[in-house]
């Protein structure tokens, strides 16, 4: 599960979406040095050669240096399985025409990190992403309940910040505390101890068949009693496992939804294209947004 | 629909949720004093008298409100037409035991809105609520590219903040910057001009059936292939039409979801309770939220 090699072990070959001509591979992340993006992109790409790793500032820069070739792939957070979905990957992913190629998880275990020169005392302010502020509410409101909150893209560029704060802490991994400098005041401040991230890789072109892959798909619904029921029938009837679904609102019209699902199989898989192909008679528009090997 | 005797016209008499032998109710709103909450609340209860309006500047702090009968009801937002739910709200619902006796929606009109001292030049952070930043994107990113952003409970506070904050600029309501006698910089700022917010009427009862009802569940399903098919079947087979369906990290296994359901009906229908017997028994667990007449 932990290594590249078993997640493409099925295929018996190297990774199939890497180009064995071209020489470098550029592989894009959410920045900057020290996320958990970066953490989970190494190991995604942990025995790949030539690769360079380019951190880009937002979730849409990631997609955009995909996009304009700057990159070759691109490593952006999907899902925590304590918060939920990010939301702008979704919105991005419906938008954009990158391929999911693969995906990952990462532990998430969160510090609380201060310059060297400050003690818990001088904290007045609280710097991280907003959801691992959210995650470690109880710790928050127990030990800091009357700090500043400053929301800031990511964990690592918090406690990259702490550089020039000095009445300020921040919530960041021991690996970021550890490249920036900066010391850990408090291990494992999570409410919840099993915090996983998953990331998505993402691509040009999304990977070929490898008998254990997932597909993820966007779609909307036409407007009739039962829709997403009868969406749903020829997976049931095919045994196709749904691994997830949920809901983003359209931004088109209030209250109308577009639909993520995940489901086991690959999307060029007779069964799959047999199952897409009626599910997409239900449907007001409807998106691969690829098919990669599945991380057991 | 924006008034509160079309909502509940259907009943023909006084506000069923309201116990006509208690002099005073009082009405836990997110504050403080100035947030969409509040709007939400005076609108909903525009024609009672005796209500007292009480702010609670945290979510959880409304539902305590509410269950510690300091207040007979709650005023919270669960769903934006453009972010998605309010997850926080939804896993309150989830995990504690209060009943939802209405709903109601408010247009949500971002300002950009300063300290009367403060010019556009001085502006090096902006203060709101992460939805609120989140909504008002592509202006930010093309007139303020590089402020910083911090993070606060509510678009109210963020507007009350300023009063000691003259480099700062507030996203909020030109109600808000009336109330706290801030200066609107700029207007309708928000990326996508269809804003609503569906706010939750939390209650220790839900409504009694109107005929024109809606009802809100969680659930979680047992780990069988077609289990949401198989939950879906007897809502289809009965015409009952679902408005809303999407998915929660269930935070007891990671990747293991608790959905939100909402469709048309009351739950004591004789075809709901019918069609709720039949869906139970797909389910790990299953929790009504509550009946109530439905905003059209």
């Amino acid at each position: 599960m932990e290594n590249i090699r078993e997640v493409f072990g099925l295929v018996g070959d190297a990774l199939p979406i890497l180009n064995p001509k071209k020489k470098k591979f550029t592989v894009a992340y959410l920045g900057p040095k020290g996320t958990f993006s970066e953490q989970a992109a190494r190991r995604f790409f942990s025995n790949q050669k030539n690769i360079v790793y380019a951190e880009y500032l937002t979730i849409q820069d990631v997609f955009r240096a995909v996009e304009a070739r700057k990159a070759d792939y691109g490593v952006v957070p999907v899902e925590n399985s304590i918060e939920g979905s990010v939301n702008l990957t979704l919105d991005l992913l419906y938008q954009k025409n990158l391929k999911i190629t693969g995906e990952i998880t990462e532990r998430i275990e969160h510090s609380l990190i201060v310059n060297p020169l400050t003690k818990k005392s001088d904290i007045k302010i609280i710097v991280s992403h907003p959801q691992a502020i959210a995650q470690c509410r109880n710790f928050l409101a127990k030990n800091f309940p009357r700090v500043r909150f400053i929301e800031v893209e990511s964990t690592a560029l918090a406690v990259k910040k702490l550089k020039t704060l000095k009445k300020a802490a921040a919530i960041g991994s021991e690996y970021a505390a550890k490249i920036y400098g900066m010391k850990i005041l408090a291990r494992n401040i999570g409410d919840v101890k099993n915090n996983l991230t998953r990331f998505f890789i993402l691509s040009k072109k999304d990977s070929k068949p490898t008998g254990n892959d997932k597909t993820s798909l966007m779609f909307s619904l036409k407007h009739e009693p039962g829709a997403l029921f009868k969406f749903l029938k020829p997976f049931a009837e095919k045994n196709i496992n749904l691994t997830k679904i949920e809901s983003r609102p359209s931004k088109v019209k209030p209250w109308e939804y577009v639909f993520l699902m995940e489901f086991e199989g690959h999307r060029l898989d007779k069964k799959c294209l047999d199952v897409l192909k009626e599910a997409r008679k239900l449907c007001e528009t409807l998106k691969v947004l690829g098919s990669y090997p599945k991380q057991t």
